[in-house]
């Protein structure tokens, strides 16, 4: 979406009290690598499709403190005047790399790296942690959804539930980045350039009072559009007829093409086998049956199990407002020491949250036979890895391993900022939607099933895993405070 | 928040294809009253706390097709000019009545409606559902967690969370609406002059590498804000001794106060009670203990049964994005004829989703001697209800009768636009926030509660039970097509 408003402050308030810190502590050309990561996949599945990378790139090349903002946190009487100017010339220049938006991505590696002074780095995290968290869980749940429609087209009917307005214009994007058709959100379809979609409601129905008028009348408004909602009173023994007496006393004399119903209550899969029976017996077979009702992919796998006669879908609530939630996290993985990132480490009470230190890069390694993405491995950003062979090594179990050959590597992270510059060209909607089921297509179709999905491989190299545990170590030792600080055990 | 952009379009594809029906009908001045209701409270709780009326008047207010508007319609091609040239000059000029933001509400009665000729009045569907749908889920969380925190502060620490930047913003202050004493989002604070709250992240320990010289800095730099993150390494071991060490070197001796601890993870119960008890032994019984970590009201009932000894929470993304969502509907119930709201219906193959048809107004009882809200009963807008004893009758078993006495009245629904014209104050953020837990302090502790609350009661008048009966009786009658088009049983 074009022409956001500056948003540079939409950061957590700590950003900026750790900033004045860093500040302070004449460290504001000290370079930073921090790490956007999650540690679990949502809505049970083995992927996570990426998104947030527009977004943030919006937000990046508008990032620049207003005299408002300055104005604001100068009457918090918290930070110096100092510091205060020093925000007020900032801008980004520092390097961004990222997994475009679309990129099947898994827990634990690195979707987005930036290098950066401290301040700016530190200030950004909020805003890159909004965009991957909100739109990647809209991509992924599309992605799941459309999959279950089996190539039938699935239209975003989500707005009414979205979390805001632009929660709704740019969920309606994501929507179509994991494999949707259209929206019916008119202001994301200006803005996007998406196909606007929509049927009918029921207070056409009441507004005209029968149902019969009603159809008609929206059939000479809409003769090219005429999909007809057919369960404002009773769908088989109103609906229904009253549709296909408009379609033979009015579309086909006229010529025009009775395109279908759809059916928004009741039980979807009698409703349509019956529907589909009368449509075909009044000679329309190509009149389409389009169902909705809180559909998601499970509700849809399941009317699949039965034969449900349906041709598409529009998925609302479910869709653009799926019942979890992405939590990826951003964290110091490396600061810079003479011109070399000096990796460092992250020691948590719940080991699962100890992070991978250094400047890295996640490669994945695809089968050259099938096409399959065998797995990723994280490695630091100056480790060749070999071409012919390679063992691959789980992250803590080291006693699993898997040798594997004939396999091509690519690496996730592609460069989207050098040196403040924006090198990357941001694809079109469609090419996100084409890449991201292209992505879709290298996963183990054990990694796409929607329960108990087999784990896709995150593994670290040899020298990264070693350099993690020595960090660990390290740590343990430092850790001790004078005598006098220590809690007894 | 001000000066949002024109989002007029911000309206399903649908609103405007039947906007041309209703046009080319030669109906546009024809007046409607649609009713915006929720079927089902989210959460599993007892109330839902009303939202997005400020929304709803910023975009009621911004109402007007923007030529880019008009010309993205015209391209495609499904539009009559006549119709655009219409659309180009509509402003609202209804009426709508609506519960202010805070308001407790419950399943079936009207919480918003909208008076006004029928195109306008469909094209707003999409606008008034996302508002309320959206905030009224963050409004009722924070109000559950709040509540849980039994009089302690909680703050607000969920943008990285939220479903995007301007959902992260408007939440904030739901938020706060909802009970929370402060947010992590420094725009959103500026935006609502909400107080902008923090303590520091693990970064800036991993960035300084040692804990104490970065607890040290952060003290230096933020004198009068010294919350120490405590687990970046190891709490009891690290984390909570040097801070103590900061307080006892730098703090005290230049007569700073040691504000307290945050404890981001590990088991929030045993690592409180430790920290309580090392502070307090260090000669600090009023530094506070903040915890944060994925909170919600479950586990906050929980740590308050194990007696955590804990003075403050950061809520982040169960507060901002719960597992659930609002889905409150739209559905027209009158037409004007003649001056008079003549009522219509929407009979549905699921009988939970037949609508209470007319122009009603929702009227709440309270008992003069305890202040509960004993009831709301939905009535016609033209009835006038006794003040001395009333009959309450269940809406489907009838059966179920209560008579009461000792009561006063209250419509809910106030007047927010009258022929277009604005006539509601915005109460202020705080306002709100009071006006909400006035609100809650109504409603029974049995239907406060989180586990199987009780039901709070909605009734309809025997006027309006009958006459929705009887729409059903003969709607079921009128139902019936001509012979041919008749499926057979």
């Amino acid at each position: 979406m074009e022409n956001r408003k500056n948003k540079t402050l939409m950061t957590d308030y700590y950003e900026l009290t750790m900033g004045q810190t860093y500040y302070d502590l004449g460290m504001k050309d000290t370079i930073a690598y921090f790490d956007v990561f999650f540690r679990k996949i949502p809505l049970g599945g083995g992927y996570l499709a990426s998104g947030g990378l527009e977004e943030t790139i919006d937000y990046i090349k508008n990032f620049r403190f207003t005299n408002k903002d300055i104005e604001y946190l100068r009457s918090r009487n918290q930070f110096s005047e100092e510091f205060l100017k020093y925000l007020k010339g900032l801008k980004f220049k520092g390097d961004i790399w990222a997994v475009p938006d679309g990129t099947m991505v898994f827990p634990d590696e690195p979707v987005l790296t930036v290098k950066a002074d401290i301040i700016t780095a530190q200030i950004l995290e909020t805003a890159l942690l909004v965009n991957f968290n909100a739109h990647s869980l809209v991509i992924t749940e599309a992605k799941r959804i459309t999959n279950e429609a089996k190539g039938r087209p699935v239209m975003e009917f989500g707005a009414r539930r979205a979390r805001g307005f632009d929660a709704a214009i740019e969920a309606s994007k994501d929507a179509i980045i994991g494999g949707c058709s259209g929206t019916s959100n008119t202001l994301a379809a200006m803005e996007y350039g998406i196909t606007p979609l929509g049927t009918m409601a029921h207070s056409l129905v009441q507004f005209v009072g029968d149902e019969y008028e009603a159809f008609l009348a929206f059939a000479k408004s809409n003769p090219n559009n005429c999909v007809f909602l057919v369960d404002t009173y009773d769908v088989l023994r109103s609906g229904i007829p009253n549709a296909i007496r408009v379609a033979d006393e009015y579309l086909t004399p006229n010529g025009l093409e009775f395109k279908g119903i759809r059916i928004d209550s009741g039980d979807l899969d009698y409703l349509s086998k019956e529907a589909r029976k009368m449509l075909d017996a009044a000679g329309y077979p190509n009149a389409k049956i389009c169902i909705s009702n809180s559909l998601d992919e499970y509700a849809m796998k399941s009317l699949n199990e039965q034969g449900t006669p349906y041709d598409q879908t529009g998925n609302g609530e479910r869709l653009i407002s799926a019942n979890d939630r992405v939590c990826a996290v951003y964290k110091l993985v490396a600061v810079e020491e003479d011109g070399i990132p000096v990796p460092r480490i992250k020691v948590s009470e719940d080991t699962g949250k100890i992070i991978n230190p250094g400047y890295k890069k996640p490669i994945r390694f695809y089968d050259n036979e099938t096409g399959y993405a065998i797995a990723d491995v994280i490695k630091l950003y100056n480790e060749i890895l070999p071409t012919e062979k390679y063992t691959l090594v789980h992250p803590t179990e080291t006693w699993k391993t898997k040798e594997i050959k004939n396999y091509r590597m690519r690496e996730l992270l592609v460069p989207i900022f050098k040196k403040g510059k924006l090198v990357y060209k941001l694809p079109t909607v469609e090419e996100s939607r084409d890449y991201c089921q292209r992505e879709f297509e290298t996963l183990y179709p054990e990694t796409r099933r929607l329960e108990n999905p087999n784990k896709h491989i995150v593994d670290l190299t040899d020298e990264l895993r070693e350099l993690k545990e020595e960090l660990i170590r390290l740590h343990r030792k430092r850790v001790e405070p004078p005598k006098q600080y220590q809690k007894e055990r």
